[in-house]
């Protein structure tokens, strides 16, 4: 077995690197921007930022998502700065009047008789959209890849879990001081779960687990719940059972990297999943939400915060060890080091991922 | 008739652009640095920041108003850093005592006769400044182009208002997170009055006007009142009429754009104008002063604040344009749009100044 | 007399140069960092940062001070956030609990059977340090030149002291608004002192010193207490002569300048040094420590605070000088302007040695 190394310096120190990455990466691949539901009908929105980009994703009339740029075709200005909220048919633009269909056609411009152009020319510029289990993706590619080919391996393992139907109960955002593929990386090892997280540890044993795909954009595995009934402050179970999950999986966790910024982790009877957003070279926003059976959700006896604040309390024991990386790896007297390959070949994985998004040649050290 | 198409991205997010137009606009021609009433008495100076220039404007002892680079000859110690004042016959720089007269000559140096050079060979560095209609101009450039000729369009356009007789009756400073180029454009046109300043279309319609002058450095033209006296709160007139002003101006508003900085607003009863201060590529410095006669505002009956509050509200509603506008072409999916050529036409010519003044082609699109 | 001339505006205003200067100065000469008293026991240790490197100075456990990179061999980590405290034995990283010797070695891995690596290949990265007088110096270059060759000039200067003896009785942090070299300028002259230190020019006449050593990395001179007994609020000495200080040493202040970042003052009854730890380009973090015998600091009548807060007033005044002269000589009319041989020709030579350092040619003007 020859040794695998951490990515070096640069792809946590620069700032060229870093913009590449956001082109590359964030601009190119399926992104993940939460649930469906947050747009339940026509003419619903939220706005999304990814790096420079403001994108409006709208619920067309059709009932269709729909992703625009936030520029209007005439003199660029931004068309909507409300971070969510609901268009009546058309979309304003708040300088000129100029207006346009959800669906991105221009269809009013005042004094157009004297304009000498074609309103046909200068729809709202679009972008990819996807729904899968209740889930938007995003892609501000020129010619995105197939979604379903890109989603297929992890739509093979969660059926059973009926994500499609479950509804948010909570959501916390964090804003970490370290780079995103510091946060991927922790995400995809417990090699640090003795040390940082006594309580999940306690749980749920770091070497309790295996994997069940480690090659691609789509990683992940499961840890045994070895000493509760899920993973909650009590241990106690939260809920009955998701969709048709049972056998061994009612006592396991399964953890997902789905290839840039969505981690999902599947529970017995919740789902927890984390949207990653660079925000800086050192900086990245977090969102985290946990979604439950809406059945479950309207029974006295379910306690959804029992399961928040567990992983509220081990998001932030986590999130510390990633700023502590974050600062070590600025040094220069930083070189890559050795993963330790049972316990974190998927962070190899994972970096090989982020160097072929970026073109590069995989790592050899040493 | 082909189309003309706004600025691309770069001019309005490159720093490289902005630091450019920084060395080649406002380094390099006429800036209005406001009235010369700020300096009535010799000795008195104050300080005009441009990017990281610092200039100390003072008026001398024979009363010409002077330029000098706030930096000693010695060791480049800033000589002043309060805003305003008034020098007493000298400029000391508070670090090791050298001396300059206010004409900028070095005239003491303390243990003088161990130094071995001439003082003479140490003045100030001086930039050129030029009083028109009671404004202030200065100039970086080392070989300045000649004021006359420059302001020679505008001379001919405005000498009924009698500018060099007025009197600051108020000022206002904006921090517009927008790039200057944007808050120009918007004051060069009325297309967006009707949704953005409903008070101001329904006394002034912005289909009212016409145009001055519309080639060149300077540029501008009138809006009629239509239904109100002057522009203020009330719609009632401030004052009288300002110097020899009659007939058709008695109900006209007109506009002027003296590129690159300032924006001059003529009303029958009293002048406004706004000074332009890049910061950043996207935030600029914006201070408004209103002028009257001297003679109208011992008068109780006359209320400046009725002009002053009508414009602060409208300044304040361009600025929310402008930072939708500054917002909106940072993304790459803004690509330059169409102008609306009879209301748009005096910003395709100042974008061409712009190219112009920075050595670069006109925009061909499309 | 051929007139010498200060540096020009890049060295003072350029991010690359300021980059240049942390990486051929900053992180390959000798660097004083404090005190040896700071880390009396071995497990003592604190934290120095320098740029970007985070350096964790240790006593270990044969009592001799060692200097690691805080950046763990695994995945980088910083090993240590805490700016200052105690290891007991080991330094263990908080994120996957490897764990080092005081001398660096990697002693412990857990599930260390299973890595396929040899704990040997990954010690610490250590620097170099050195002990001398009491003081502290820390050096990040691989091939650190000999700190004993480097001191010489200086040791044969200051033995009468007793600095090794000395303790730290008080310790100001100043962060002032410009660049370290201004800083150090200012240091080394007092043709400032009659118009910014008024207080210090009436105990210590500007004109009252001579140069002990006028050339290379150690610059430095004295001068003479013409009108107290020391340089204190009251002028009245504050402690017994130090060492074996005598004759025309005890009315005079040597002033010493270490390149690149220690200036060593010596009083005849106490020591003061900066430490300066440049922050950006036109920002510089300033340590100032005071020593005195401890045998002194027992005793009722010795009041520290009379020396300290006699250079805390004077500190204040030059910081307030450095800060002018950052903002002046950032102006694209600053040109080197003449040094005034007699009072600052240590400036001159200080200048050299930066060229020197960053391999670039002496300055020629005019």
């Amino acid at each position: 077995m020859s040794l695998q190394y951490t990515l070096p310096r640069k792809y946590f120190a620069s700032e060229t690197v870093f913009q590449d990455e956001i082109e590359r990466i964030f601009h190119e691949r399926w992104i993940c921007v939460g649930r469906a539901e947050k747009i339940a009908k026509p003419g619903d929105y939220f706005i999304q930022t990814i790096g420079v980009e403001n994108i409006i994703i709208v619920r067309d009339n059709e009932g269709q998502p729909r992703a625009f740029y936030n520029t209007c075709r005439h003199r660029g200005t931004l068309l909507c700065d409300q971070e969510t909220g609901h268009f009546r048919k058309t979309i304003q633009c708040p300088y000129h009047a100029w207006t346009y269909a959800l669906d991105g056609r221009l269809i009013g411009v005042p004094d157009e008789h004297e304009m000498g152009f074609d309103k046909a020319d200068f729809p709202l510029h679009q972008a990819a959209v996807a729904t899968w289990e209740g889930f938007l993706f995003l892609n501000l590619a020129d010619e995105p890849e197939s979604f379903t080919k890109f989603i297929a391996p992890l739509a093979a393992q969660v059926g059973d879990w009926h994500m499609g139907s479950l509804q948010m109960a909570d959501r916390i955002e964090y804003e970490v001081q370290a780079n995103w593929k510091l946060i991927a990386e922790n995400y995809n090892e417990c090699y640090h779960c003795p040390l940082i997280h006594p309580e999940l540890n306690q749980k749920s044993h770091y070497r309790s687990g295996n994997d069940k795909i480690d090659k691609g954009v789509i990683l992940g595995g499961y840890q045994t719940i070895t000493a509760a009934e899920t993973l909650s402050l009590s241990g106690e179970t939260c809920a009955p059972p998701l969709g048709d999950v049972a056998g061994d999986d009612l006592s396991r966790v399964y953890y997902y990297t789905i290839f840039p910024n969505l981690l999902l982790s599947l529970h017995p009877d919740y789902v927890m999943f984390h949207t990653l957003w660079p925000l800086a070279v050192n900086r990245t926003l977090v969102v985290c939400e946990w979604l439950f059976a809406p059945a479950a959700l309207t029974q006295p006896e379910v306690d959804p915060q029992d399961a928040v604040k567990f992983w509220d309390m081990t998001n932030r024991q986590d999130w510390r060890a990633c700023e502590l990386s974050q600062r070590g790896v600025q040094s220069k007297a930083y070189v890559p080091g050795p993963f330790y390959d049972w316990q974190e070949h998927l962070l190899a994985e994972f970096d090989r991922q982020v160097l072929k998004a970026l073109g590069e040649e995989p790592m050899v050290v040493g």
